[in-house]
Order: structure tokens, then sequence, then C-alpha cells
């Protein structure tokens, strides 16, 4: 078979950015020095980073990209970032006398594929400064906020320019708000978001000192500030707490929430919001389905919790009877789990079955086109619902032809089949996922519940991070096969990169003319 | 509003095959005769009928019906039947001194309903003939019978002949060889759908004889082999037995699985086979795929169960090692849960996680169009798989424009939309289903988990019966509240009339110019 696609291109291109990841090592690097940590271990995965990198970049000297040139170039690089990325933790398991489970490659690369896909998921075992050093803490957290950079330039900036035909990707891509129009050029369109992104992150790091330095929040120091600013934008949800949010007071809790929801909203909203066009903002049909589905869920959850649909826990305390707990624990673990963050302030996987369900419901939801937030999108759902109310309609007028809306856009019928497509082919890949990671806990003999296969699943494939019983908020993924691990690797880039260009990459179609 | 649908007509005809119902009561009639047991209930149920559909008919005086009247009066005939059908339960517990759970009107509907859409889910409590007379455990098993005739003459006959744009109601369906090609005249085709259906179930009745008369199925007597007859074909799974299958020999197992098999085939196929065109039966893409899929979950089954996946069960025995039993007990429980039969021989409940999700997989499937049996249907699964192939293609191809094939036909672009919004549709109801089941549960207090409130949602909306947990497949749905099982009436007749008939109903557009 003759392939077609200059496939030597996107892995130079992959080259480099690879090499871009020497210079992200900084931070961790100048954390180290700060603490006065060894430092050995980030200046020698620079120099792989470095290495790999330029190696990668030898294979052609042309970084022009055609359409599938540039599929198979994203999901190279975010492969070979996660890869790379995953150096740190194996060289400090090989400096360090009783290595954590981090030290395995299988395990590293778990966790750094969960990092910069902002899944949030984890086998780090034990999480604390006494295991870890503040160094690959941090790093971890930076590769979350890297992650977020990356699929804010993926879906507006480096795809469009890279692509002979950009504007086929954004076709795979929901029909938002036309990112493309804000300004003249899709590049600049990036910068303007990446400021949004920065502006908010640096926001959020003040604020969360104020309260520190107000004596509100007594264990929310520079390190930890920056540390959760790192995850909370790009929904990531990695804590260098074990605890979580939960390790914090009620008020940091509270000022987590909105940032949290901010982190799933377009972020080209702001910008109409910076330009104070407030209509804009507050009109836009997504906005206000992913603030309603907030809300409304929250109110139901609230009223469980209230009622006494959680138990007294030691990590979330008593919400029956509790007005501002209940209101708190419902409305943090809504806003983190419909977006797919992840973060938790209570131990959610040991509520009841009906507070259980409402949280896995609102896991389907996801974030905005144009936010971080991963899963399946609110505009994705608002057109599927505005297809099956027409599928309604025409039951009982075959001659009726109505048009898609969202706002006073039409939606031309082939994105409408597009997004159709995207949303089944989510649910089809969450029910394999759920059956191969079954079937492979079976084989292996280990011991798991329909609940856990399925939210292993889900939140991996969302890029949510946490789900339920053993992989709780508090619990981990360490004891899953390496088998498993290895296909949630992949669950996470499939979901992370919008499904089709990955899978695309699997069919023969893909490399012939 | 001024309301446009001529509903008094879809009433007036709802009240005919209500009266009908009353010929079929004749059959528990003489049943009760045969055993001499009381008749009363039977004769005052017949009552019942003929005065309420008689009531119905004088509503008008026409049976000419337009597009959206056939589509009431389907929904409204499906409803009113069950309510009537439900009256002799009722009865036979005013009668009863020490009354079993059906005489209560919630349970009898649910009963009712879970019969005449041939779902199989059971609220009876014990069932045993000690507790329930033959004559109103044969009236439970006819129930399905008739729900799968109806199902026959609903896809078919009825609507097409009864509706101005007949064409618009198949268009609902999913594409599969097209019946109506079959014979001239449409009620012809239902003419002889009911001759393949009546044939197998008579066919199933004398080959259950022959090993009862053969000392191989002591247990299996006339009444058995009727009652088993009248819930195989439809897809059904009610059983007079509270062991259901597991009561009978591993010859009468063996011999239940290929007739269960063939319940979920389009029954037009077999009339090809009659006129010895074998191409057309075996190179039919449904029945390929339905099958395949029935051979390789059963093989990934087997494998699980021979290995140890379930322990050694009072019901069910011992498969791990057990070649025939692990083989058997696989094949079974797949051929009964894909196409939504719902019998069992072996407390699958209890089985380990990796099977029982294997099994909830096998449980999205659902029978051929043109069969009996229900959930999504096998053939929309196959266009949906290729409308996802086609959305990768596209990633890499976004010029290509490619049909969608099944064997020698292309399928028109609006039925693919049609079959993609129905599968979403499906979708949505089960995860809203799950909700408030869950919800629903909690405001009561009953202890569930959300294993056990999905599948009590899938079971009912696919018509297949038995869940996991308290619902397995000897378990019972009783302690419901009446507000789930209210819900779950209307989820197994939404879901057995195809979803979208029901549902255009509680739109305002229905009902409007
Ligand atoms: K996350
Ligand atoms: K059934």
């Amino acid at each position: 078979m003759a392939i077609y696609v200059e496939w030597r291109q996107s892995v130079s291109l992959t080259g480099t950015v690879v090499k871009w990841l020497a210079v992200a090592m900084v931070v961790p690097l100048l954390t180290g020095l700060v603490y006065g940590e060894d430092t050995l271990v980030f200046v020698a995965s620079m120099a792989v980073a470095v290495a790999v990198g330029w190696g990668l970049e030898q294979v052609d000297d042309s970084d022009d990209l055609g359409t599938r040139e540039a599929l198979l170039f994203v999901a190279l690089a975010w492969f070979a970032v996660s890869v790379v990325g995953a150096v740190p933790y194996v060289l400090a398991g090989w400096m360090d006398p009783a290595p954590s489970t981090l030290a395995h490659p299988v395990n590293a690369l778990f966790e750094s594929t969960s990092g910069f896909t902002t899944t949030g998921a984890t086998v780090a075992g034990e999480i604390s400064f006494d295991r870890h050093s503040h160094a690959l803490l941090i790093w971890r957290q930076l590769t979350q906020w890297l992650g977020g950079m990356g699929i804010i330039v993926l879906m507006i900036a480096i795809l469009p320019e890279a692509a002979v035909n950009g504007a086929q990707l954004m076709d795979s891509e929901a029909p938002g708000p036309r990112l493309q129009k804000l300004t003249p050029r899709i590049a600049e369109t990036a910068r303007v978001l990446w400021l949004v992104y920065l502006a908010f992150t640096v926001l959020y790091v003040l604020l969360l000192l104020l309260l520190h330095y107000g004596g509100l929040a007594p264990e929310m120091n520079v390190y930890s500030a920056i540390a959760h600013a790192f995850t909370t934008l790009p929904t990531g949800g990695f804590s260098p707490q074990a605890e979580s949010i939960a390790y914090f007071s009620p008020v940091v809790q509270w000022l987590v929430i909105p940032f949290m929801l901010v982190a799933g909203v377009n972020f080209a909203l702001f910008w109409h919001l910076l330009n104070r066009d407030v209509d804009l903002f507050f009109g836009d049909p997504e906005f206000r389905a992913y603030l309603g589905a907030n809300v409304v869920i929250s109110v139901v959850l609230f009223v469980l919790l209230f009622l006494g649909a959680a138990p007294t826990l030691e990590i979330g305390g008593t919400t029956a009877g509790n007005l501002e707990n209940a209101l708190r624990q419902a409305a943090f673990q809504v806003a983190s789990l419909l977006n797919s963050t992840g973060y938790a302030t209570s131990d959610f996987a040991k509520w009841d079955a009906g507070s259980q369900i409402v949280l896995l419901f609102a896991m389907f939801v996801g974030g905005s086109a144009g936010s971080t937030g991963g899963g399946v999108k609110v505009v994705r759902w608002l057109v599927v619902m505005k297809v099956l109310r027409r599928e309604l309609f025409t039951a009982a007028h075959p001659e009726a032809v109505t048009p898609i809306r969202l706002g006073k856009h039409v939606i031309d019928e082939d994105a409408v089949r597009g997004v159709l497509g995207f949303t089944l082919l989510y649910l089809v890949l969450y029910v394999v996922g759920t059956v191969f990671l079954a079937l492979d806990a079976s084989r292996v003999g280990l011991a798991i519940t329909p609940l856990e296969a399925t939210s292993a699943s889900l939140a991996t494939l969302g890029n949510i991070g946490p789900g339920f019983g053993f992989l709780g908020p508090f619990g981990s993924y360490v004891s899953f096969p390496a088998t498993s691990k290895l296909f949630m690797v992949f669950l996470m880039l499939v979901g992370r990169l919008e499904i089709i260009p990955v899978l695309a990459l699997f069919t023969g179609g893909f490399w012939r003319r």
C-alpha cells in the first residue's frame, strides 16, 4: 500500500513541540532551587526533551502541513509530549531509594498523559511533599496548564494555520461563536484567548493569596496558589494535596467554584465582555445552557444532600440539615464534574446512589466549545436536543423542513450530522471502554464493580479524572493492570483531541489517496 | 389553542381493539374450565372489555385515520389494552382472601403493560400455581403473544393502512428489507408475517411436547409448552415458573435457544426461506450482524464463565471448568438478553462485574427490524456504525461524499438522520429514566444501587424485562414506589412503540396545524 500522507513533516513538527517542553521544565527546575531540592532530575529531563525533539526534527526539514499531516501531527505531538513529560517521574523514581508508584514507566506515562490531557486521573499513590519533591509536584500541575494552552491553540490556531484546509478541522469541532471572526487572523485569536487564560490564572493566584494574607486561608501559600491556578483554568483537577480542595477552608472552596465555572466557558465570550458587549456574553445560547445546567443540577443535588443523601464523612463533613455545607458541596461537585475539572471537597464516592447518579449525569455534559473543558460539550448537546425535537415534530409534520438554529445562526446540516456522529462516537467509545476495562479486570482478577468500570471509562474519555468506588476523588487508578492503564492513556488522548482526529489515523482510508 | 387532530376517531378505533380483547380472554376462560377453577374473573373481565370498548367506540363513527390520528390511535390502543388487560389481575385479587401483590391496581397495570409490551418485568411476587390460578397465569403469558402480534401489525399493516401518509411512519422505522414489496398489499404482508409467527409458535409447542413425551422434559407438559410458546416468539420472557427456564432440563434449555434467536430475526426473511431464496436469507446484512453479535458475545461470555466468572449457584450450577454448562449458560443468556427476551437459566445478577458488563452490552443491541425484538435494533446500529466510519473518513477526505449502503441498498440521508435521531433519543431516555428512578428511590428511601437504577431503566425502555441486583432474572420490580412503576409503564410503552410516535404526542406541534 502506498502511503499518501507526508508523515515525516508531522514527525518533524512534533520534534519542535517536544523541544519547547525543555523550556517549560524551567518552572520545576526553579521550584527545586527555591526549595533546595536536587535539580538533577529536571536538568536531565531537559536534556532528554531537547535530544528527542532535535532527533525528531531531523526527520524532515519542512513544516508546511496539509490537512492529514496536521491531524497526524496533533496526535503525535500530544503523545510525544506525554511520553517525554513522563521522564521526570521515572528519573525521580530512579534517584529515590524507596521509589513511588510513579517510577514505573507505565504509571509515569499514565500520570503524564493525564496531565497534558487535563484529565487529572492519578496513579501517584501517596501525594505529599514527604513522598515527592516540590519540583515534581509542580511539574505535575504545570503539565495541565500546558495542556490547557495546547487545547486552545489546537482548536483555534495551530490546526487551521498548519492545514491546507483548516476549515475542515473546525467542522469536526462544535459550531460555537465564530471564533475566527473575532480578529482578522486566526493566530491573533489564539493569542487573545491565551491572554484571557493567562489573565484568569493571574487573577486567581492574586485572589487566593489575598485570602491567605488576609488570614482566611492559612494553608493557601504561594506554592499552593500557583499550583491550583495551574490546574483550575485548564479544567485539570490535579492537586498537590491528597485531599484536593477539601484540604482548604470553606472560603477557599467558595472561591474555587466561580473559577471552575469560568474554565468551562467559551473564552471568546470574555473577549466580548472586555469590549463591553454584555449582550453577546449573556445572550450566547451555549453559555446560558452551561450556566443553567450547573444551577439546576446543583439545586437537585443540594436538596438530596440537605435531606441526607450523604453520610457524615471525614472528608466533607455533614450535609444533612447543614445549609451552607450542603450548598457548598453541591455547587462545588457539580461545577467540578460537569465541565470535567475533577476537584473534590467531599468523598462523593460514598454518597448514596441517587446523588451519584446525578453526578454521573453531570459528567456527561462537558464544558463549552472554546473552553478547556472536556466531554461531549454543551453546544453539541444543544444541537442534539434541537435535532430530537425536530424528529418529534417531523412525525406529525412530515412535509415540514425546519433548520436547526443556535441563537441567530442556522446550523448547516453537514455540521448537524457531524455533531450527531461525534456524540454517538463518544457514547460508543464510552461503552467499548467500559467493556474493555471490565474484561481486563476480570482477566487479572481485579475486584471491580460495574460502576467502577464504567466511571473509569467515562472519567478518562471525558478527561474528568475521578470516578466512583476505588477511583473516587481521593482514590487512585494505580491498581488497574498495565493493559488497562495503556488503554486509558489512549482514551484520554482520544477524548482530549475530539476523538475524530485520532481515530481517523486508525482507518485505512486516512493513509490512502 | 385549536386542536387540529381528530382525536375522536383515534379513540373510537381504540374501542374496537379493546372489544377484541374480550375474544382473547376466551383462552384463560377455557383454561380455567379445564383446571376446574373459578371462571368468574374472566367472565367479568370480558364484560368490562366489551363495555369499555363499546363505550369508546361511541365517541365517533368514523374509522378513517390521518397520519396523526393513527399515531394517537397506536399510543391510545396500547395504553387502553394494558389498562383493560389489568382487570383480571385486580379482580382475581378481590376474590382472594389473601390477595397477591397483583391485586394493587398500579401493580396490575405494571404487569399488564409489561405483558402487552413484551417486556416481561414482573411485580407478581411469588409465581406459582399455589398462589395464582392456571387461568390467570396463562392470561399473563397470552398478553405477550398478543403484544407480539400487535407489534407485527403495527409496523407493517395498521399504521400504513390507516394513515394518509403511511410511508412517513415507516420512515420512523429502521430501513430493513422493503417489507411492503414482498406482496402487493401491505395487509397481505402482515398476514404472511402473522403466519410465520403462528407457524413458529405451533412448531415450538410440538417440539417441546416431543421432548416431554420422549421423556427428556418431564416438567414440560401441554400447559407449560403453550405458556412458553406464548412468550418466546414475542421476545416476551414471562414464565409461569418462578425459576424461568432454569426450572427445565438442559435439553429444553438448548431447544429454547434457537427459538429465542428466531424471535429476533426479521420475519420477512423466513418468507424468503419458504420461497427457497436462501441467498436473500443469509445475505441480509442485518441477519448476519444479528447472528454475528450473538456468536461473538456468547463466545466472550463462555470464556469468562468457563474460567470462573460466576460462582456456583443454586440456580445455574457450576460453570467454571464445565464445558457444557458454560456454553449453555453463555449462549442462553446472550440469546435471551440481546434481543430483549429476558428468560434466564442462571442467576446472572450474581455473576462477576466483567460478565455483567458483557450482558449489559448485549442488552443495548436489540432485535432486528421486522422482528418482535425491542431495543435500538440491529439495523440501526449497522447504520450508526457506517455513519461513524464515514465521519472518520471525511476527516481525511473532506471533499468525499459517500452514501451509506446496506447490502445493495443506498440509505436515504433523511433516513440516516432519522436513525441517528432515534438512537440518541433512546440513549437520552435511558439516561433520563436512570436519573428519575434513582431520585425516586432516594425520595422514598428505597435502597438501590446505580447499577439497579440504570438496569431498571434499560430493561423497561428496551422491553427486556430483568435487570441486575434485586431486579435480576428471579427478582421482582415490586419494591419500587408507585411513581417509579407508573414511570416504567411509560418507558415500556414508549420503548415498544419506537419512541417517536408516543413522545410526539407530548409536543405542542403535534396538536397544531
Ligand atoms: K479534569
Ligand atoms: K422481554
